[in-house]
């Protein structure tokens, strides 16, 4: 059975796996990112490379960055945490390990995983929204991810959700990850906090003042019942699904992956999601609900993913 | 050559026309539509059909409506205007004129029209946005039209732009449509002329008064200098520029057209979404700017995308 | 016992009065507003009060007219109507009557014949809000009629209450008065009307046609249920509560008197003003309630207060 | 010369001071809050005023306290920082001190000390407006200080500024003091470093990170040009010179004072204050403009307000 390498380069570290045709990772290699030397990173990626092409036949490599890449999939045109601009990491790597590359934005990789091996199998019209800093946008149209007429599809996190709404870091105001992100989710629960320490007991006992409450401890009191964490859940609830009811009404898709570091907490908001999503989908009535799911294969879907997308078929 | 028919099915009358591989129109039939009674319909666009096929040797039939289509281009889903609920209007109408049929939704066929013969000729992706009462959305993905997991794709107008917004025929508020169309410039003139009529002379003075205002009376008066008048294209210009930026953010296109009856004022307004477009599109920059473009068929666009959109390939 | 004259100067009509010293009128003269010769109206005036003072030992005149009057009660800085800047009014009008004469904003005389014979009697503290093509705001603290440090205290219908809302016959975008006033509910009615005719039946039976709807339409669908128009007082009275919750968070009034034109639909909106007031109110549950009523006094309050305000004291 | 003692209870210390019928502070006198012992706060109170009154011949006593004061003076309905409710201070310290107390709200001391000797000597009507955590209003209008109906007047940083927006403490969403006020200054800062740290490296070296940012921290930045923190400044402005255009169109003040913390920084954003709300105000061009200026008493204002109010005139 073929056997595919894929590559997520992170902002602190560069992880590699071998992976199969039906998506299991058979091995794996690890790399810091040399973060403050950009131009060392597709060393770094070919040397994990060349680790596992020593044990294993591979047949060519899918590399996932976070970042613009080119609709020849050859081009970082700009990533903003390796300051890359034109980069051209298709022709680096492929010099380096003498084998076919093939470079995918993270977040796109990540959808295919799903798509392919996770949440989203037997699908074929697929829209998957990583919450984490952002939110990292990907999508399945037809069973073929949908790039773009230039590579720059599927940038989610930036429809414009708030009319002069808050700053966002692409450079406009109001954008969807200002206010359904897991960044979000922890800048709602110290405001909540703030405004009422009364409501936010448990969650205060947790992070000591509002300014030191990140994720986790937003989570754990939201577990516990505290008032000023479940209202910034429903904040991202409710925000998570005017978003997916506007990409309804653009894609229509069949289904609705939500991964990243929030989807951990799924169980919290995500009955909620779907019956505001249904409350909200214009022509709800006339159409059938697309699905709406936690994504099922963790950290792992854009390694695995990057690797099915070097895959010639 | 094959040839095609094409049928528009308008709220008032029914337009077929037959149509050239080309897509030039050859001859033309009209019938009204038989609003009162939607069951007949299918008998009026027979009868127009067969009038056609008695002069011209044609292949196939393609049918555009207002209204949700399924995804197998048989069945009417839902149209607000006649009343149709299910209607399985390619089997009926099939049956009586002996010619493969399919059904598309009207906005989907102009997009499919002017993709092939007009302002969009020559590109891959294209984002078709057609201003009157509301918007009539279509989009062309790699060469193909794109119609979601059950035909709903498209519905570009009901995207929230304003939360808590206006309310929107579809049962939401908000809805971009409201913002960006025919209908929006001109409740934006009449609120800009009672506001302060003394910014609303010219205009005023076509209408008689606030609430008397029309379309054509806020293009006359904006090409006369009107102040209201100009004001309210700039707000349309705005918001559509608003819309289209958060679509590339999805689709990132090769080019937008314009259409619909607005678009005739397109020297008015269309600059304007050019600059405001390429000032707020996440990403800029970084990335290659789509092309606005009007419309280029006018009305017949939805017949000929119809005539060729049944055309086998 | 102390006569005085009242006068209400309004855009087509000039209407006097002789007021007694507990707010009946016992006379009445009337004279069309010289509109398109501002400098007639003060001849206007002295007419109609000579004819009255014929009748009626009267001691002074009161003056209420639209736009801003200045603190000395003198001058009309700017009235929007009558196209006067920096009118000497008072001296003009005392000139050819040969009394003691003042100026009030007509609305602070609507409040003032409010607070002292109508819906204000026994209050100190009272924030009157007419309600017709915008609001007409008056404000009574500790017993006094407030002006401002320049006579522009009470111009509560330009509170901004949505950012970049809609544009205002002021100038900003957003007022207060472009979401609750007689003008506010006909422009939902309408937008409500236009976008689901389905539950406007009764509304459109009345009208005809969504841009035909007027003020008394809307009252009487709601009368009979249509769901509408009911829609478009909920709209209105949300609105209005919040103005009146941000008015108490700065002037703890003991009550709000609601007037104008539509106040004679109060049955339909005074209870869910109430209700949405207490439940906005910064504070609730720390403080009393402010009671929220009807105007009592019709148009005449004007007159009325313009009358009581001209009395020596 | 009469003496005075002015109190100002804040939530970790009682500043007590004997005040000159100019306004000069001739002695103080500390104490801790005993704020875990709230029933202990007005032995503390009695504790320093009669140290002070030992060494000088005062004729009364003025207490400063946040929270909503009742008309009379007497009672403190509802203190958030000391959990009182319904506290009858005025005759537990009376009865401790044998002189007479009058209560005021804290922000309405400092108000009528700006007035009285500040930034607001030969006013009739002055708006203040202090910048802290929250926003602290107090209004004097006609020479005298404005309490409401029941005292609760002059809560101005709970009027709504943005519909459905940010939480406030006071259990509404999107209050004036949510957008300005230090705190919202803070917030600002943090979201615009986080959305681009780029632009925000003096800011970044200073607090090390966003979520580390302080007020000092912004102000800082600000005087040494970093984008992020001027940014912060101009959203301040924007939003206090709004909320300022609303107090005028109800108020119409001869000056604005703007105190609090923030207040250190007024040469940063001041001007852009004047600006905006020149810009904003409804009639401009009709009226005068009220002055606004920044307060010029310090943290003293509080309590050489509240001695001035206790006494006798």
């Amino acid at each position: 059975m073929a056997l595919t390498i894929g590559v997520d380069i992170g902002g602190t570290k560069i992880a590699s796996g071998v992976v199969t045709e039906d998506g299991r990772v058979l091995d794996r290699a690890l790399r810091p990112t040399p973060a403050d030397s950009p131009e060392l990173v597709a060393d770094a990626i070919a040397d994990a490379v060349a680790e596992l092409a020593r044990r294993h036949a591979v047949e060519a490599v899918g590399l996932g960055a976070a970042g613009f890449v080119d609709e020849t999939r050859s081009v970082v045109r700009f990533a903003p945490n390796l300051a890359w601009r034109e980069e051209p990491l298709r022709k680096k790597v492929a010099e380096l390990v003498g084998l076919p590359v093939v470079v995918e934005n993270d977040a796109n990789a990540t959808a295919w995983g799903e798509y392919r091996f996770g949440a989203g199998r037997g699908e074929s019209h697929v829209v998957c929204v990583a919450l984490g800093t952002g939110i990292g946008g990907g999508v399945v149209l037809g069973g073929e991810l949908y790039r773009g007429r230039w590579g720059m599809g599927g940038e989610l996190g930036h429809m414009q959700v708030v009319p002069e709404g808050l700053p966002c870091g692409c450079g406009n105001h109001g954008c969807w990850e200002q206010y359904a992100s897991g960044n979000a989710l922890v800048r709602r629960a110290r405001v909540n906090a703030a405004a009422d320490p009364s409501s936010a007991v448990r969650l205060l006992e947790l992070a000591g003042s509002p300014d030191a409450i990140v994720g986790q401890h937003v989570t754990d009191a939201a577990r516990d019942g505290d008032a000023a964490a479940l209202a910034a859940f429903e904040f991202l609830a409710g925000w998570l699904a005017q978003g997916l009811a506007d990409l309804a009404a653009v894609l229509d898709p069949g289904c609705f992956i939500i991964g990243g570091g929030v989807s951990g907490a799924a169980d919290l908001f995500l009955d909620q999601v779907r019956a505001d999503y249904a409350a909200r989908l214009t022509g709800r009535g006339h159409r059938p609900l697309a699905g709406i799911r936690a994504a099922e294969l963790g950290p792992a879907a854009g390694m695995v993913g990057a690797a099915d997308l070097a895959r010639v078929r």
